[in-house]
């Protein structure tokens, strides 16, 4: 479903949105220690892609839930931001997510979905989908809250 | 609350479930990868710690929500885990995490305390505290699954 | 999405399925106090309808939000149902429920639809659309759990 | 562990706040369908009891987890209601329910304790207990919003 943007009037133009997004995207440090790409981004969707890395796995081998988590948590908020006004900070106030399966693979696909967008608060789906499959291996359901006018916190 | 645990007579030591919770728990890369420590086993409850670490922020330049919940997770699968049958192996099925406030601080507390147990499902809640502060800037409601008799897949 | 039953082989007919979950849902006097119809079965997707009942509103007049999660909840659950052996009984587990917008108009369209399906935990999602919106006004992402061997305890 | 509200100075009195949740509970005909009472109301906590009801029962004969989702959500909303300024509006963004064990039993105790409250959101725990049972059968983490001047939206 596409999402739903209430959030006023955004004059901004897609082209200045992607940076707004890939600028916050390349502050966030753990993006970058885990290894993750910003494989696309349009109005309310956002693509996330990461390999599998032996640092961060779990007991038996496969990538850790909270590798899993925090790169679809920030598919979820990229997507968010995405349809928030360019002066908005986005945080994440609460996710639920399902690991359905082991991450197996090589290379996973993370993708977060605007579902509705408010003033304050926009609700995204994720969903995670390892080398090509059809059906995803875990899916969130995540709730974003908008900042505004916090000195400090931007992006 | 204290744990309740039906899984049935675990004629185990306290000592031989902390071996056993330590060995999983090294398996772990990515809690080694993060510096997580061990820092306290009972029966139906577990303690990890975690110090800031630049690498693993988000935009804002707080630990990232990814990391937080990754240990927040980790410290609801091994209170599972201590209170389950000595040849079962833990699987986080689903959590729900709530982020009440940046993670600041230099040094968190994160526990797992077991709130029912049966014998496939454990229901846990998890939180996180900086620096010594009495009320939890995270709260984790997670959803363990034990499983039995899958080679290749213990602790 | 469609389903995935990783449940065994399944013998029984797409009639049977539909005659058990039905015999199942009447059993539910919850779901005849508040008025819900089942308005179709396919195997892992059942869509339920109520209609806007001044019995079971909130403080503001609209559908109250328990109301709405105990037809999702339901939703998800015959979802899960549909692709269980005959022999399981279904029990929700856990559910998140987001509450996009209030519950306006009066007549009901929700559906639960499998994600993926093992054994004893199939993970579900919910969607609960008003008078025929295209967007969802309340969204589920729900963990069954199957039951096999209890006495009395079936459907 | 106590609320932690940082909505401002209140500077109503515990009566007012008291006489307020109750005016808005009275509003809630669910409420009164179910047959729920409010038990208790302290700054940041609430207590609701409701009997077992054949009229509100699933499958197997045991109260239907909506019925004890929307008791659970109104303690969780209740409690977040206590700690809002007078002048604002509680609604639910989202909640996680975990289902423990059968509501079994003929009265049942449902609390809702804030964990920490802001301006427009607030986060609660709520505990469902069976017939003064020491460990709670259902557990909930509930995330509300505060909203303000909103016409025709009150209490």
């Amino acid at each position: 479903m596409g999402p739903v943007a209430d959030t006023g009037a955004v004059s901004e133009s897609a082209e200045a949105m992607r940076a707004r997004v890939r600028a916050s995207f390349e502050r966030q440090a753990m993006m970058a220690t885990l290894g993750v790409e910003l494989a696309a981004v349009e109005p309310g969707r956002v693509e996330l892609v990461v390999g599998h890395d032996d640092r961060f796995t779990q007991q038996h081998g496969f990538l850790h839930a909270g590798a899993i988590a925090a790169v679809l948590d920030s598919a979820c908020g990229y997507a968010a931001f995405s349809v928030m006004p360019p002066d908005a900070a986005v945080l994440t106030a609460t996710y639920t997510i399902n690991l359905l399966a082991p991450a197996a693979g090589q290379r996973f696909s993370m993708t977060g979905a605007v579902v509705r967008a408010g003033r304050t608060l926009v609700v995204c789906r994720g969903e995670a989908f390892g080398d090509g499959a059809a059906t995803p291996f875990a899916i969130m359901q995540a709730t974003l809250t908008a900042l505004y006018g916090r000195p400090g916190i931007s992006g």
